[in-house]
Protein backbone atom coordinates (compact mmCIF):
# COMPACT_ATOMS: atom_id res chain seq x y z
CA UNK A 1 0.00 0.00 0.00
CA UNK A 2 3.14 2.37 1.11
CA UNK A 3 4.02 2.71 -3.18
CA UNK A 4 1.06 3.53 -4.85
CA UNK A 5 -1.01 7.50 -3.71
CA UNK A 6 -4.18 6.90 -1.46
CA UNK A 7 -6.95 8.66 -2.75
CA UNK A 8 -8.82 10.03 0.65
CA UNK A 9 -12.18 11.65 -0.13
CA UNK A 10 -13.77 14.30 1.89
CA UNK A 11 -17.36 14.40 2.37
CA UNK A 12 -18.71 18.15 2.80
CA UNK A 13 -21.91 19.86 2.87
CA UNK A 14 -23.19 23.09 4.14
CA UNK A 15 -23.21 23.98 7.78
CA UNK A 16 -19.62 21.24 8.26
CA UNK A 17 -17.53 22.48 11.24
CA UNK A 18 -14.30 23.93 10.00
CA UNK A 19 -11.69 22.21 11.81
CA UNK A 20 -13.62 19.03 11.68
CA UNK A 21 -12.39 18.92 7.95
CA UNK A 22 -9.35 20.64 7.71
CA UNK A 23 -7.83 19.38 10.85
CA UNK A 24 -7.66 15.82 9.70
CA UNK A 25 -6.91 17.22 5.96
CA UNK A 26 -3.88 19.22 7.03
CA UNK A 27 -2.35 16.08 8.58
CA UNK A 28 -3.01 13.76 5.28
CA UNK A 29 -2.13 16.83 3.31
CA UNK A 30 1.18 16.55 4.65
CA UNK A 31 1.78 13.49 3.18
CA UNK A 32 1.54 14.61 -0.53
CA UNK A 33 3.26 12.24 -2.09
CA UNK A 34 1.49 9.98 -0.19
CA UNK A 35 -2.44 10.90 0.21
CA UNK A 36 -4.56 12.96 -2.77
CA UNK A 37 -7.15 14.80 -1.41
CA UNK A 38 -10.88 15.40 -2.69
CA UNK A 39 -13.52 17.28 -1.77
CA UNK A 40 -16.89 15.61 -2.16
CA UNK A 41 -19.94 17.15 -2.15
CA UNK A 42 -23.49 16.28 -3.56
CA UNK A 43 -24.11 19.13 -5.79
CA UNK A 44 -21.11 21.01 -7.28
CA UNK A 45 -21.36 24.17 -5.52
CA UNK A 46 -20.06 26.72 -3.15
CA UNK A 47 -19.80 24.93 0.24
CA UNK A 48 -20.77 27.66 3.83
CA UNK A 49 -18.84 26.26 7.16
CA UNK A 50 -20.93 27.07 10.20
CA UNK A 51 -18.00 29.74 11.24
CA UNK A 52 -18.48 31.63 8.07
CA UNK A 53 -15.42 30.54 5.74
CA UNK A 54 -16.71 28.81 1.93
CA UNK A 55 -14.89 26.37 0.19
CA UNK A 56 -15.34 24.75 -3.37
CA UNK A 57 -15.98 20.96 -3.58
CA UNK A 58 -13.84 19.10 -5.89
CA UNK A 59 -16.03 16.83 -7.38
CA UNK A 60 -19.64 15.47 -6.61
CA UNK A 61 -20.95 11.90 -5.66
CA UNK A 62 -21.27 10.72 -9.25
CA UNK A 63 -18.04 12.07 -10.01
CA UNK A 64 -16.49 10.53 -6.92
CA UNK A 65 -13.46 7.54 -8.13
CA UNK A 66 -13.22 4.65 -6.09
CA UNK A 67 -11.60 5.86 -3.25
CA UNK A 68 -9.21 4.33 -0.40
CA UNK A 69 -10.42 6.61 2.97
CA UNK A 70 -13.62 8.48 3.11
CA UNK A 71 -13.49 11.10 5.81
CA UNK A 72 -16.69 12.37 7.06
CA UNK A 73 -17.00 15.82 9.50
CA UNK A 74 -19.38 16.64 11.52
CA UNK A 75 -21.05 20.22 12.11
CA UNK A 76 -24.41 21.91 12.78
CA UNK A 77 -25.46 20.61 9.19
CA UNK A 78 -25.41 17.09 9.75
CA UNK A 79 -28.73 17.66 11.56
CA UNK A 80 -30.17 18.41 8.27
CA UNK A 81 -28.08 15.79 5.91
CA UNK A 82 -29.37 12.89 8.51
CA UNK A 83 -32.26 12.96 6.29
CA UNK A 84 -30.37 13.74 3.06
CA UNK A 85 -31.12 9.93 1.93
CA UNK A 86 -28.73 10.99 -1.28
CA UNK A 87 -25.77 11.72 1.41
CA UNK A 88 -26.57 8.75 3.54
CA UNK A 89 -26.76 6.06 0.03
CA UNK A 90 -23.48 7.60 -1.06
CA UNK A 91 -21.56 7.45 2.34
CA UNK A 92 -22.92 3.65 2.94
CA UNK A 93 -22.24 2.41 -0.84
CA UNK A 94 -18.87 4.54 -0.45
CA UNK A 95 -17.99 2.95 3.18
CA UNK A 96 -18.43 -0.28 1.67
CA UNK A 97 -15.44 0.26 -1.03
CA UNK A 98 -13.02 1.90 0.93
CA UNK A 99 -10.17 0.42 3.38
CA UNK A 100 -10.90 3.22 6.05
CA UNK A 101 -13.91 4.74 6.70
CA UNK A 102 -12.73 8.15 9.56
CA UNK A 103 -15.48 10.08 10.88
CA UNK A 104 -14.78 13.20 13.02
CA UNK A 105 -17.45 14.77 16.00
CA UNK A 106 -20.55 14.21 14.33
CA UNK A 107 -19.92 12.92 11.32
CA UNK A 108 -20.56 9.81 13.07
CA UNK A 109 -24.03 10.28 13.10
CA UNK A 110 -24.32 10.38 9.24
CA UNK A 111 -22.39 7.29 8.88
CA UNK A 112 -24.29 5.65 11.75
CA UNK A 113 -27.64 6.22 9.66
CA UNK A 114 -26.25 4.01 6.99
CA UNK A 115 -26.68 1.26 9.73
CA UNK A 116 -22.74 0.07 8.85
CA UNK A 117 -21.89 0.74 12.61
CA UNK A 118 -24.19 -1.61 14.29
CA UNK A 119 -22.88 -3.85 16.83
CA UNK A 120 -19.82 -1.82 16.14
CA UNK A 121 -17.85 0.27 18.83
CA UNK A 122 -17.90 4.02 18.06
CA UNK A 123 -17.78 7.64 19.41
CA UNK A 124 -18.94 10.82 18.58
CA UNK A 125 -18.86 14.68 19.70
CA UNK A 126 -19.78 14.86 23.83
CA UNK A 127 -22.23 17.51 23.28
CA UNK A 128 -23.77 15.74 20.73
CA UNK A 129 -23.57 12.22 22.31
CA UNK A 130 -27.40 11.67 23.27
CA UNK A 131 -28.57 13.18 20.29
CA UNK A 132 -26.21 10.76 18.40
CA UNK A 133 -26.98 8.04 20.84
CA UNK A 134 -30.79 8.34 19.82
CA UNK A 135 -30.47 8.50 15.92
CA UNK A 136 -29.25 4.46 16.22
CA UNK A 137 -29.18 2.81 19.93
CA UNK A 138 -27.44 -0.23 18.19
CA UNK A 139 -24.33 0.94 17.86
CA UNK A 140 -22.34 0.69 20.75
CA UNK A 141 -21.17 4.16 21.83
CA UNK A 142 -18.76 4.77 24.10
CA UNK A 143 -18.48 7.96 25.92
CA UNK A 144 -15.07 8.01 27.12
CA UNK A 145 -12.94 8.81 24.00
CA UNK A 146 -10.03 10.34 22.09
CA UNK A 147 -11.14 8.24 19.18
CA UNK A 148 -12.61 4.45 18.62
CA UNK A 149 -11.32 1.85 16.29
CA UNK A 150 -13.31 -0.86 15.07
CA UNK A 151 -11.52 -2.91 12.22
CA UNK A 152 -11.70 -0.41 9.67
CA UNK A 153 -14.01 2.16 10.99
CA UNK A 154 -11.97 4.99 13.00
CA UNK A 155 -14.71 7.45 14.75
CA UNK A 156 -13.28 10.30 16.67
CA UNK A 157 -14.66 12.37 19.31
CA UNK A 158 -15.63 16.47 18.87
CA UNK A 159 -13.78 18.87 16.99
CA UNK A 160 -10.24 18.63 17.40
CA UNK A 161 -10.21 14.87 18.37
CA UNK A 162 -10.52 14.19 14.92
CA UNK A 163 -6.33 15.84 14.70
CA UNK A 164 -5.24 13.03 16.83
CA UNK A 165 -7.78 10.27 15.08
CA UNK A 166 -5.62 11.23 11.76
CA UNK A 167 -2.75 10.87 13.12
CA UNK A 168 -3.69 7.56 14.72
CA UNK A 169 -5.17 6.34 11.16
CA UNK A 170 -2.07 7.41 9.35
CA UNK A 171 -0.34 5.51 12.35
CA UNK A 172 -2.40 2.23 10.96
CA UNK A 173 -2.28 3.16 7.18
CA UNK A 174 1.55 3.32 7.01
CA UNK A 175 3.71 3.44 10.63
CA UNK A 176 4.32 5.23 13.71
CA UNK A 177 7.22 7.09 12.47
CA UNK A 178 5.18 8.79 9.50
CA UNK A 179 2.48 9.76 12.36
CA UNK A 180 5.08 11.43 14.54
CA UNK A 181 7.02 13.27 11.56
CA UNK A 182 3.94 14.63 10.17
CA UNK A 183 2.86 15.90 13.93
CA UNK A 184 6.39 16.88 14.30
CA UNK A 185 5.83 19.49 10.39
CA UNK A 186 2.86 20.44 11.64
CA UNK A 187 4.26 21.40 15.50
CA UNK A 188 1.11 19.45 16.82
CA UNK A 189 1.19 17.99 19.94
CA UNK A 190 -0.53 14.83 19.19
CA UNK A 191 -2.72 13.12 21.79
CA UNK A 192 -1.48 9.38 20.48
CA UNK A 193 -3.69 7.49 23.63
CA UNK A 194 -6.81 6.87 22.04
CA UNK A 195 -8.34 6.01 25.05
CA UNK A 196 -7.40 9.51 26.69
CA UNK A 197 -9.74 11.92 26.79
CA UNK A 198 -9.70 14.90 29.26
CA UNK A 199 -13.36 16.12 27.81
CA UNK A 200 -15.25 13.06 29.47
CA UNK A 201 -16.39 14.43 32.72
CA UNK A 202 -16.39 17.99 30.90
CA UNK A 203 -18.58 18.73 28.67
CA UNK A 204 -21.47 15.82 29.20
CA UNK B 1 -15.55 45.98 23.72
CA UNK B 2 -17.01 43.08 24.73
CA UNK B 3 -20.64 44.41 23.77
CA UNK B 4 -19.91 45.30 20.25
CA UNK B 5 -19.32 42.28 17.26
CA UNK B 6 -15.60 42.34 16.28
CA UNK B 7 -14.33 42.43 12.81
CA UNK B 8 -11.65 39.36 12.13
CA UNK B 9 -9.92 39.87 8.74
CA UNK B 10 -8.17 37.00 7.46
CA UNK B 11 -5.56 36.87 4.41
CA UNK B 12 -6.03 34.29 1.98
CA UNK B 13 -3.16 33.79 -0.88
CA UNK B 14 -2.30 30.55 -3.20
CA UNK B 15 -0.51 28.29 -1.37
CA UNK B 16 -1.62 28.76 2.06
CA UNK B 17 -1.14 26.36 4.69
CA UNK B 18 -4.59 24.83 5.62
CA UNK B 19 -4.49 24.54 9.51
CA UNK B 20 -2.61 27.93 9.75
CA UNK B 21 -6.34 29.20 8.40
CA UNK B 22 -8.75 26.75 9.95
CA UNK B 23 -7.50 26.03 13.45
CA UNK B 24 -7.57 29.89 14.46
CA UNK B 25 -10.33 30.47 12.60
CA UNK B 26 -12.51 27.73 14.24
CA UNK B 27 -11.69 28.64 17.49
CA UNK B 28 -12.42 32.53 16.86
CA UNK B 29 -15.84 31.47 15.10
CA UNK B 30 -16.82 29.09 17.90
CA UNK B 31 -17.51 33.00 19.34
CA UNK B 32 -20.28 34.02 16.48
CA UNK B 33 -22.06 36.29 18.71
CA UNK B 34 -18.91 38.35 19.62
CA UNK B 35 -16.46 38.03 15.96
CA UNK B 36 -17.77 38.08 12.18
CA UNK B 37 -14.61 36.20 10.13
CA UNK B 38 -14.08 37.32 6.20
CA UNK B 39 -11.71 36.06 4.21
CA UNK B 40 -9.64 38.71 2.20
CA UNK B 41 -7.71 37.92 -0.98
CA UNK B 42 -6.14 40.10 -3.48
CA UNK B 43 -8.15 39.36 -6.05
CA UNK B 44 -11.59 37.85 -5.61
CA UNK B 45 -11.46 34.28 -6.66
CA UNK B 46 -10.90 30.57 -5.72
CA UNK B 47 -7.39 29.82 -3.52
CA UNK B 48 -5.64 26.40 -3.53
CA UNK B 49 -4.26 25.21 -0.21
CA UNK B 50 -1.26 23.64 -0.42
CA UNK B 51 -2.79 20.37 0.54
CA UNK B 52 -5.15 21.08 -2.20
CA UNK B 53 -8.49 21.94 -0.77
CA UNK B 54 -9.91 25.38 -2.57
CA UNK B 55 -11.42 28.12 -0.62
CA UNK B 56 -13.86 31.27 -1.91
CA UNK B 57 -12.68 34.75 -0.49
CA UNK B 58 -15.23 36.95 1.10
CA UNK B 59 -13.90 40.47 0.17
CA UNK B 60 -10.58 41.67 -1.75
CA UNK B 61 -8.29 44.03 -0.18
CA UNK B 62 -10.21 47.31 -1.51
CA UNK B 63 -13.48 45.83 -0.27
CA UNK B 64 -11.78 45.79 3.17
CA UNK B 65 -13.71 47.51 6.47
CA UNK B 66 -12.24 48.41 9.62
CA UNK B 67 -11.35 45.25 10.88
CA UNK B 68 -10.61 44.46 14.84
CA UNK B 69 -8.03 41.75 14.28
CA UNK B 70 -6.31 40.92 11.60
CA UNK B 71 -5.22 37.23 10.56
CA UNK B 72 -2.00 36.08 8.73
CA UNK B 73 -1.59 32.65 8.01
CA UNK B 74 1.73 31.09 6.45
CA UNK B 75 2.61 28.17 4.22
CA UNK B 76 4.40 27.64 0.81
CA UNK B 77 2.74 30.48 -0.65
CA UNK B 78 4.15 33.28 1.46
CA UNK B 79 7.60 32.35 -0.01
CA UNK B 80 5.95 34.33 -3.51
CA UNK B 81 3.98 36.15 -1.28
CA UNK B 82 6.93 38.33 0.38
CA UNK B 83 8.19 40.16 -2.87
CA UNK B 84 4.11 41.15 -3.64
CA UNK B 85 4.09 44.83 -2.82
CA UNK B 86 0.09 44.99 -3.33
CA UNK B 87 -0.24 42.30 -0.51
CA UNK B 88 2.86 44.05 1.96
CA UNK B 89 0.98 47.32 1.86
CA UNK B 90 -2.38 45.91 2.47
CA UNK B 91 -0.67 44.47 5.51
CA UNK B 92 1.38 47.27 6.75
CA UNK B 93 -1.68 49.64 6.01
CA UNK B 94 -4.10 47.14 7.76
CA UNK B 95 -1.83 46.33 10.61
CA UNK B 96 -1.62 50.16 11.75
CA UNK B 97 -5.36 50.51 12.04
CA UNK B 98 -6.58 47.05 14.13
CA UNK B 99 -6.25 46.07 17.74
CA UNK B 100 -4.61 42.99 17.32
CA UNK B 101 -2.05 41.46 14.38
CA UNK B 102 -1.92 37.63 14.78
CA UNK B 103 0.34 35.73 12.58
CA UNK B 104 0.85 32.18 12.28
CA UNK B 105 3.82 30.08 11.18
CA UNK B 106 5.60 31.85 8.29
CA UNK B 107 2.85 34.38 8.02
CA UNK B 108 5.54 36.24 10.20
CA UNK B 109 7.53 36.93 7.32
CA UNK B 110 5.09 38.52 5.52
CA UNK B 111 4.24 40.84 8.83
CA UNK B 112 8.05 40.95 9.06
CA UNK B 113 8.28 42.55 5.23
CA UNK B 114 6.27 45.80 6.45
CA UNK B 115 9.29 46.65 8.89
CA UNK B 116 6.32 46.91 11.68
CA UNK B 117 8.03 43.95 13.76
CA UNK B 118 11.62 45.56 13.48
CA UNK B 119 13.24 45.65 17.44
CA UNK B 120 9.87 43.53 18.25
CA UNK B 121 9.82 39.76 19.35
CA UNK B 122 8.22 37.85 17.13
CA UNK B 123 8.52 33.84 16.37
CA UNK B 124 7.46 31.45 13.13
CA UNK B 125 7.80 28.23 12.31
CA UNK B 126 10.42 26.18 13.16
CA UNK B 127 11.40 24.58 9.38
CA UNK B 128 11.62 27.64 8.22
CA UNK B 129 13.60 29.64 10.96
CA UNK B 130 16.34 30.75 9.18
CA UNK B 131 14.68 31.84 6.05
CA UNK B 132 12.81 33.60 7.86
CA UNK B 133 15.64 35.91 10.39
CA UNK B 134 17.79 36.40 7.31
CA UNK B 135 14.41 37.98 5.51
CA UNK B 136 13.98 40.73 8.24
CA UNK B 137 17.35 40.27 10.59
CA UNK B 138 15.67 43.50 12.61
CA UNK B 139 13.40 41.60 14.32
CA UNK B 140 13.86 39.67 17.74
CA UNK B 141 13.18 36.53 16.26
CA UNK B 142 12.89 33.82 19.04
CA UNK B 143 13.49 30.31 18.80
CA UNK B 144 12.23 29.01 21.83
CA UNK B 145 8.09 30.18 21.90
CA UNK B 146 4.73 28.17 21.63
CA UNK B 147 3.83 31.77 20.68
CA UNK B 148 5.09 35.48 21.09
CA UNK B 149 3.25 38.54 22.18
CA UNK B 150 4.67 41.70 21.66
CA UNK B 151 2.00 44.58 22.72
CA UNK B 152 -0.55 44.10 19.98
CA UNK B 153 1.62 41.46 17.79
CA UNK B 154 0.59 38.26 18.41
CA UNK B 155 2.58 35.59 16.21
CA UNK B 156 3.09 32.26 16.68
CA UNK B 157 5.00 29.04 15.73
CA UNK B 158 4.34 26.54 12.97
CA UNK B 159 0.86 25.18 12.02
CA UNK B 160 -0.84 24.25 14.97
CA UNK B 161 0.62 26.70 17.28
CA UNK B 162 -1.58 28.85 15.62
CA UNK B 163 -4.63 27.31 17.51
CA UNK B 164 -2.94 27.89 20.82
CA UNK B 165 -2.25 31.72 20.14
CA UNK B 166 -5.95 32.32 19.20
CA UNK B 167 -6.90 30.50 22.35
CA UNK B 168 -4.75 33.24 23.85
CA UNK B 169 -5.56 36.03 21.97
CA UNK B 170 -9.11 34.97 22.93
CA UNK B 171 -8.06 35.24 26.59
CA UNK B 172 -6.31 38.78 25.52
CA UNK B 173 -9.52 40.34 24.07
CA UNK B 174 -12.09 38.81 26.43
CA UNK B 175 -10.91 36.61 29.26
CA UNK B 176 -9.79 33.26 30.21
CA UNK B 177 -12.97 31.78 31.12
CA UNK B 178 -14.03 32.57 27.46
CA UNK B 179 -10.64 31.15 25.74
CA UNK B 180 -11.46 27.73 28.13
CA UNK B 181 -14.80 27.61 27.39
CA UNK B 182 -13.65 27.97 23.12
CA UNK B 183 -11.07 25.00 23.84
CA UNK B 184 -13.61 22.57 25.89
CA UNK B 185 -16.74 23.30 23.50
CA UNK B 186 -14.16 22.10 20.53
CA UNK B 187 -12.41 19.51 22.78
CA UNK B 188 -9.38 21.23 22.26
CA UNK B 189 -6.46 20.24 24.56
CA UNK B 190 -5.06 23.81 24.86
CA UNK B 191 -1.17 24.40 25.31
CA UNK B 192 -1.82 27.88 26.91
CA UNK B 193 1.94 28.50 28.05
CA UNK B 194 2.83 30.77 25.27
CA UNK B 195 6.71 29.76 26.73
CA UNK B 196 6.03 25.73 26.24
CA UNK B 197 7.56 25.12 23.36
CA UNK B 198 8.06 20.75 22.44
CA UNK B 199 9.45 21.20 19.00
CA UNK B 200 12.69 23.80 20.06
CA UNK B 201 14.54 20.91 19.88
CA UNK B 202 13.65 18.73 17.83
CA UNK B 203 12.79 20.69 14.29
CA UNK B 204 15.78 23.11 14.29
Amino acid sequence: MNNQILKLGAIVFDNFELLDLFGPLEMFGILKEKIEISLISENNKIIASTQGPKIVSDITFSQTPNLDILLIPGGLGTRKEVNNNNLIDFIKATSKKVDYVATVCTGSALLAKTGLLNKRNATTNKLAFDWVKNLNPDVNWILEARWVEDENFFTSSGVSAGIDMALGLIERVFDKEIAEKVARLTEYIWNSNKDFDPFVNRCH
